[in-house]
């Protein structure tokens, strides 16, 4: 099977591998499509808390199982312990022996890969293989909106347009919340007009005015912060739904403000598995209207000169697209390198 | 009747002045005893958010109305407009036309105030004047534990074994949790070893392990905040309770923190009228634990050579008690001032 590793920074090499058997309680799932996660990007520039190299990326897939093509499923990308305090709370996804799909294991930037048969999820019938990896992302984004406990009367202020920006959006209309969105390019705003204006979604390139009951950060930059926690009603939370790049200018302010006007700061990373399934009955309820965030269907072999684009952050989901599966083998892993770059 | 006003930065003048006759829906409140919040001290040194000088400060309070002695009363010392989005979600103490006894109007340091009748609570009987002023700083743990969500099955942790520290272990230990308490004063440690052993609360000077889902800073050292979270659990709690003291060393590792395990930075400022409510009922429930507190009464004219020691913060509470109030009258507010200090 043809797979990327990532095996350095900036390293991508494109080889042909022997598929491994899956181990019990495995199933080997064929891949037809890999987003290209801007943090896959990251970690080919420079890392991740959470990857171990030399690793195959891809953690938003949608593929199927070879004896039933027809059927498509996603995945939790997650592997918890199912015992600890986190699992039994349903918080699973900060369990402390969590494996991730793409991150501890090889993920789907191949055309095979073998996952827990818990982590899959039934793909609503008629779905694209490539709108379906918008499940993993939209599950994030759900995740957000409950640890945010976003309501249907919450103003809602998210930074940051692109996909993640998006599907907050969304996730948040589903809720009945009336959202406004901000990015200082007016480009990757435009090409959301038109399920902006269905949703009646506000944007705007600078917020300068208004005050929000929730503010997320769809967008690493470090000022996000402490322009959202300035425009947060009192009370208000701050969903931090991205990492910050670099420090802050004025934290003492930004504390400050939290204690005596009571707003909450809120930590969101990663989803559960019910964060999935509500994201999977979401993209069904949604799918004509968000087909526009999937960018550019390409092949793997085109992975390693669009990964800097992508890494910038301008544009929608890139989605890898599979078109044979020849070389399934129940054969021991064994890796072939075909340097590519 | 005498009062004590606070002129300009460290400096109190005890006066001699004629009481103004309460507004509509206010009462004379005669003061039977208020306490020497820290924040009072603070004030007294360096002003604060929402002082406007000059001004008689107090903000525990208890007192009565001169037909009835027998009756005590404490008081919620804000005043909300009652129509405002906080005030209709019972968030009035974020009202934004909050006017605070003590702070936007005068307070406690007097031998009679005027307080809106809808702000008085009656103090269960056979309580202390002194210790019934407890009831606010109470309300204000109350409150904390509210907004951090506080529950039975909690570790707690609880940087500052002050008065306040105390009164945020009591309302943890009332709702089940399991409490720890650190403060870097031995000294000041000891004087609450007989409340703690009673309760099973634990203390250390310096917390090196253990996971907690619950922190409180009762404490304004900056330090406390990293360290608190360091001491987290994942998707734990720190409850920004008290004001932080400059800034921090490392931000964005707590940011970083806050993402990666979910942890929520939870501000809490104040109280309202429902935890003044069940201050008093926890004030009659640990009656007989709670006395300690009550450092030292003393008489108003000693206040001023005190607040420097009551600055320190290594003190229970100082609690400014009336033996006579006889100069309750009717005519227009004047004030004729007798400088001490």
């Amino acid at each position: 099977m043809r797979a990327l590793v990532l095996a350095g920074k900036e390293q991508f090499d494109l080889v042909d591998l022997q598929h491994t058997s899956p181990a019990e309680n495995e199933v080997a799932l064929r891949v037809a499509a890999t987003a290209i996660c801007r943090t896959d990007a990251k970690m080919w520039k420079s890392g991740h808390r959470d990857l171990v190299l030399p690793r195959i990326p891809g953690h938003e897939i949608c593929g199927y199982i070879e004896e039933d093509p027809e059927k498509l499923y996603t995945i939790w990308p997650g592997s918890a312990c199912g015992s600890c305090s986190a699992c039994r709370n349903g918080r699973e996804n900060l369990c402390p022996e969590m494996q991730i799909i793409g991150f501890h294991r090889d993920g789907g930037f191949a055309e095979i890969l073998n996952v827990p048969e818990s982590s899959l999820l039934k793909v609503p019938k008629g779905l694209k293989p490539s709108v379906a990896t918008l499940a993993e992302p939209l599950a994030c984004a759900i995740h957000g909106i409950k640890q945010s406990r976003t309501t249907g009367n919450d103003r809602v202020l998210v930074y940051g347009a692109g996909t993640l920006g998006i599907l907050i959006s969304l996730a948040a209309i589903d809720r009945g919340a009336s959202v406004s969105l901000t990015d200082p390019n007016t480009a990757k705003l435009a090409q959301s007009a038109v399920f902006r204006a269905r949703y009646g979604i506000k944007a705007e390139a600078r917020i300068t005015s208004g005050s929000f009951d929730v503010v997320f950060n769809a967008a690493s930059p470090a000022d996000t912060l402490a322009c959202g926690i300035h425009r947060l009603a009192p009370g208000g939370r701050f969903c931090l739904f991205s990492g910050l790049g670099g420090t802050t200018e004025h934290p003492e302010l930004i504390f400050h403000e939290l204690h005596y006007r009571e707003l909450e700061l809120i930590g969101s990373y990663g989803c559960t598995m019910q964060d999935m399934r509500d994201a999977l009955v979401l993209l069904n309820r949604y799918r004509n209207d968000i087909g526009f965030l999937v960018e550019r269907e390409l092949q793997i072999e085109e992975v390693p000169t669009m990964i800097g684009s992508i890494l910038e952050g301008k544009r929608f989901r890139h989605v890898i697209v599979m078109h044979d599966s020849k070389t399934l083998t129940s054969s021991p892993f064994q890796r072939t390198r075909t340097q590519q770059k």
